[in-house]
């Protein structure tokens, strides 16, 4: 049910004809209400698109009725009257649901650098606009979707009220933020807590440390809407948790079909001096193409982990450094610990956990090997 | 003739047994004199060999009468045992020439985190202590090979003195430096000059803008060595174009000859507000996955470059940026430019032009495409 969980929304997904494949590629969530609290964090990338300049303009005011997305198409680099295209988008929505046009939150995915067929793409919005349903969170799921292979939808549910969300995203990951687009929503009243601190908790320790092919986006958009409409009033710690949980189990669906990975790689950094020191070191080792192509070739090149991990500013003595690859330690202070052959890496899911011994602080980065189907799908496939 | 250009140097290789292939992989380099200035570069990875460790202290008096190379190991996270193989290494190399250990640079190449077969070695000083010859140039590049698929050295004449040099690497090559060992050799009698100043000069503008693939090594050592047996005075001017001219043309080399590269890629940032931001540019561009698979697939997907663009922190209008393929402007004022199609990416060498509009400065960066090739040799080749 994903986004249409929560009791206030209804979506639904429809076809456009902006993608050769005939698939759907314009999906609607609407917020009923009563409530229609928002908040978004978006690509920090400088170049970015149209949709994103007209969606933080949009949800600065802290209300949202509406999201639009499209696949088939990014709307980047575009220019002024690509701006235009996102403008009318949003009129358009606007005038299908009765509501204001600066309501409405813009998304876009899909190639960069070139002009979306409006002529497709705004009788595509009524067509989503009058399938709309309580139901259409899948649907609406479905239409975000570009190299995706599955739809990606979670939900968290609690007494009384909910939290639903969907992404779509498989290229282009990596903090801060995926190429990704998600949209979450919750029928909790917000009670006394910034919707918007709530999203960047959420998304510090969940979409921000995915790191599948270090490439950031000009699209990236998270956007939790809170329709109030549950009538039970929710904390901040509370609602923090289960959006937390919701964001946590999509940035792994992420992880799960990224494009061409043979492995999820789940490098973990222990006892750094403080979170952004094991932050760096992992996202430094998870951004290593040699690490990467190590782990698709099964190998446990652990000194290619110790190679990444003394590019860092972090605090560690590199004669105490340990290193273990699916629970086998093999390095251990700096040097040759247990026998790299003992170590299998055939499993999808890989553990690389380094221990740094310089502190009490913990942090997990994402990521994905790097493959031929890597390769290919990105030498071939023009986004 | 490589190192044994200039006048007053001796060089060799031979073959240790090191190298399962059977190949030649020990190499000496000796400076007669009268001279025996030298200065050296060494790799900023905090997880440094022990040959760097130990060539570190070795040049830190500016004495150097001789470097000793080794491939088929890189006595790296090898720990206290390690560094005292490289200790020995330097005490035989001391024993067969009659000179200090404390004035002979030890260098490494291959896997990490095994001890160096030292019954194998040592004997191998012996016999290129033996061969040692002003003709010798030659076989000691060729000793310094490991997945590099041709010997790589150059020279500079001058006006009664030279300039010499040799290099090998062909992955983890980033700045700074790649991985990759240089001994840089001159007859110059050197003119009020530091050599520490002309070496960093001559780096900075070369091996420090190549970018094979963003990783950085645990090895990388650059050693110039002077021998003033040409009897010529030369200033610091002078003497840094020449070795400039060597370093650039190794650099150029090592890009030819990356690991599975079938692309070489000079990423050119115009109008930039300084060097470092250009630098930062094309650093930023230079190591973007996704456009490097673009490359390969011979696609001018300019997207890809923006938003690379995008993620720095340079100076720049992101609504005034133009990016040109091969000579094709696709790019005009931050969106579509000339038509694609017109991009031919066929030939080895790709120039990538971005022009910031927001000041005077300029840099290259080159680097490779992402490859087939290379997944292959990273996953399947253990180094």
């Amino acid at each position: 049910m994903s986004v249409t969980t929560p009791r206030g929304f209804r979506a639904a997904g429809a076809t456009a004809g902006l993608k050769a494949s005939g698939r759907p590629d314009v999906a609607l969530v609407v917020n009923d209400g009563p409530d229609h609290d928002a908040a978004a964090v978006f690509t920090s990338n400088r170049v970015a698109a149209a949709p994103v300049t007209w969606s933080r303009t949009v949800v600065a005011d802290g209300r949202v009725d509406a999201v639009v997305l499209n696949s088939g198409g990014a709307n980047a680099c575009t220019g002024a009257p690509g701006f235009q295209d996102t403008h009318r988008t949003a009129e358009h929505v606007g005038a299908a649901l009765g509501i204001a046009p600066g309501d409405v939150v813009v998304c876009s995915t899909g190639l960069i650098g070139e002009r979306l067929a409006m002529d497709l793409l705004l009788p595509g919005v009524d067509a989503a606009a009058a399938a709309l349903s309580v139901d259409g969170g899948p649907a609406a799921a479905e239409a975000i979707m570009t190299t995706d292979t599955v739809a990606k939808t979670a939900t968290a549910e609690r007494d009384g009220w909910s939290v639903g969300g969907m992404a779509k995203g498989a290229g282009m990951l990596a903090p801060a933020l995926a190429t990704m687009l998600v949209v979450v929503t919750t029928d909790a009243a917000v009670d006394g807590a910034s919707l918007d601190d709530v999203l960047r908790a959420a998304t510090a320790e969940t979409f921000d440390r995915v790191d599948s092919d270090g490439c950031m986006s000009t699209n990236d958009t998270v956007v939790l809407l809170a329709s109030g409409a549950s009538g039970v009033a929710v904390g901040a710690d509370e609602l923090t948790d289960a959006v937390t949980r919701v964001c946590a189990d999509l940035a792994r669906q992420l992880v799960a079909d990224a494009e061409g990975a043979h492995h999820d790689i789940a490098v973990e950094v222990r006892s750094a001096a403080s979170v952004d020191d094991a932050l760096e070191v992992a996202r430094s080792i998870a951004r290593n193409n040699l690490v990467k192509c190590a782990v698709f070739g099964n190998d446990p090149n652990w000194g290619r982990v110790l190679a990444a991990v003394g590019t860092t500013s972090a605090a560690f003595d590199p004669a105490s450094l340990d290193v273990s690859m699916n629970g086998v330690q093999v390095c251990r202070a700096g040097g040759v610990g247990e026998d790299r052959s003992l170590v299998d890496l055939t499993a999808r899911e890989v553990h690389v956990v380094v221990d740094l011994h310089a502190g009490e602080a913990a942090a997990t980065v994402w990521t994905n090997d790097l493959t031929h189907d890597y390769v290919h799908e990105n030498s071939a496939y023009s986004t």
